[in-house]
């Protein structure tokens, strides 16, 4: 078993998950905290390092640490200013912003990536997570390019090509689905379910992906209709809405390939997130024809580490064959 | 001055509306309760019917009494069921169920209307006003057909020809307006404003109404990154939001008109709605070269009085010429 190496943290709004990294990049332990940061401790970002990471540190003080996520931010431990597109891994190390914690450690944190334009979009921690994806699978960051889906509260499409993120999209799928659930009419006639109905769910990305509708304001009321006219139940009606906007998002994606001359069908891309989520999207995604979407997996860890071995916090890792 | 002909009630989800109407249709009198369908004090709906049409009934005791709107729903005071589209007036009348109330007079219900297929939609009180406007504007419901749009929290737009509404399209676009705004992260860097930003408002519409975007669950990040990168204020962002999603909507429904070779660009149409809502509905129909779109005065007492009329219950009124 390799020694450790490395503490990297991926730290965003609402959780903190920090990774006991080996010499090679694999982890050795895991720990996780709610305290994310926007929901800190009255001890703050101090507090809830040494919480977190503190046995670790006792034990090898001179561990290097490594963070990526929102503790970047304005509203951070520090901010670490946004990276602009097209940026490359070597634009992130150059970006990193340090913090001495109150033990004395210094934190590396790595900043997000901004793309300017009529339509900005920025992501913190989503960016690592996309050059763990590319360490994983270099021929993913080739000239030819790859697209990269990071399904979520807030999803980002990344367009990844020559080693950079040369540009994204952020579709507010799953913040806008809570708020449809939880604060319109259409959550009145829902009950939860605690099985996925996937039938419910695929009618709702083909809803959402077949010509003939008046657009996403309009296709989420039939969630409420096809309940009163007796075609969906009140369990399948949240799988139903789950999948409109999922389908929406993957019709949008979609739209803006077309543009290029391209489509989700037939393409390859990849996905990085939590299983289950993965697992809709990639339900969704065959329905446009996309059959090779799988899912990264320790994304995370690996972007982490990537980017330290880069800063050289930590010796590069033998490539996996 | 005309003598009191007809009690009309408009008895929605929020609030009712209630008018005395004479002999010729026009309003003598009106009073207004927040004891909506589902704000009902607990003596219900005979109660509130007392508190806000007792005194017309003690001076004009055979007073008839017509009403439309979630009253005639499955929650409301008597169920009227559904009439289906294509549906005329005569569909309406022959639909009214009534309920007698406590003082022993009779409340004729108007029944909604519901459209089947796919996507299903259904309306309650809608339907009333749509027949207000042709009522005052009969050449909107000749063969050619006509467009009539009610904005609000479930935004309706309708395809009238022959007399008859022959199909629908709901966009909850108010309330979709709502959930994003109070409940997800959009509102976190919005400040409310007193006055309406125009510029603000058309710039979202144009956004909308563009190509080269990625649909609305991506283009709604972008009033909180153009407040990142200080290209909106914080007081902008709600009427960025706001001209975002109708000009979402307008898209949608010049998707719709697009499929049967017409367009919003130089079509007349119609709004029936609060005023400040349709003026905005107005500069957003006009980014889509819609230029014809007047606000329909006084649709829903013409609707119910028009009905009632038909249904034998006062005398038809002269028609204006």
């Amino acid at each position: 078993m390799s020694s450790p190496a490395l503490i990297a943290l991926d730290w965003g709004t609402t959780s903190l998950r920090a990774y006991l990294l080996g010499g090679d990049g694999v982890g050795l332990d895991t720990r996780a905290s709610s305290a994310g940061v926007m929901k800190l401790p009255a001890g703050g970002f101090d507090q809830t390092f040494e919480e977190t990471c503190g046995a670790w540190l006792d034990a090898h003080p001179q561990l290097p640490v490594v963070a990526a996520g929102m503790v970047g931010s304005a509203q951070g431990w520090v901010e670490a200013p946004y990276v602009e597109t097209p940026a490359g891994a070597d634009a992130l190390v150059a970006g990193i912003v340090s913090v001495k914690t109150a033990r004395g450690v210094t934190v590396h944190v790595v900043p997000g990536v901004l793309e300017r334009g009529a339509l900005p979009n920025v992501m913190r921690g989503e960016e690592t997570q996309i050059f763990g994806a590319l360490a994983s699978e270099p021929s993913l960051g080739a000239a030819g390019g790859a697209l990269i889906g990071l399904p979520g509260t807030h999803a980002k499409w990344a367009f990844v090509g020559n080693g950079r993120i040369e540009r994204f999209y952020t579709f507010m799928t799953g913040e806008t689905f809570g708020a449809l659930r939880d604060h319109t009419i259409l959550g009145r006639t829902m009950h939860p379910s605690a099985t996925h109905d996937e039938a419910a769910f695929l009618r709702g990305v083909d809803t959402a992906r077949d010509a003939g509708h008046a657009g996403l304001l309009a296709t989420i009321f039939s969630t409420r209709t096809l309940g009163l006219t007796g075609q969906l139940t009140a369990e399948q009606q949240p799988d139903y809405l789950s999948g409109l906007l999922i389908g929406h998002e993957l019709r949008g994606l979609n739209e803006v390939l077309s543009r290029e001359r391209s489509a989700l069908a037939g393409k390859t891309l990849r996905l990085i997130g939590n299983d289950a989520l993965c697992d809709r999207y990639r339900a969704a995604l065959a329905r446009f024809g996309c059959h090779d979407a799988r899912t990264v997996a320790h994304a995370t860890e690996r972007g982490l580490y990537r980017i330290a071995a880069l800063a050289g916090l930590v010796a590069a890792p033998v490539r996996a064959a």
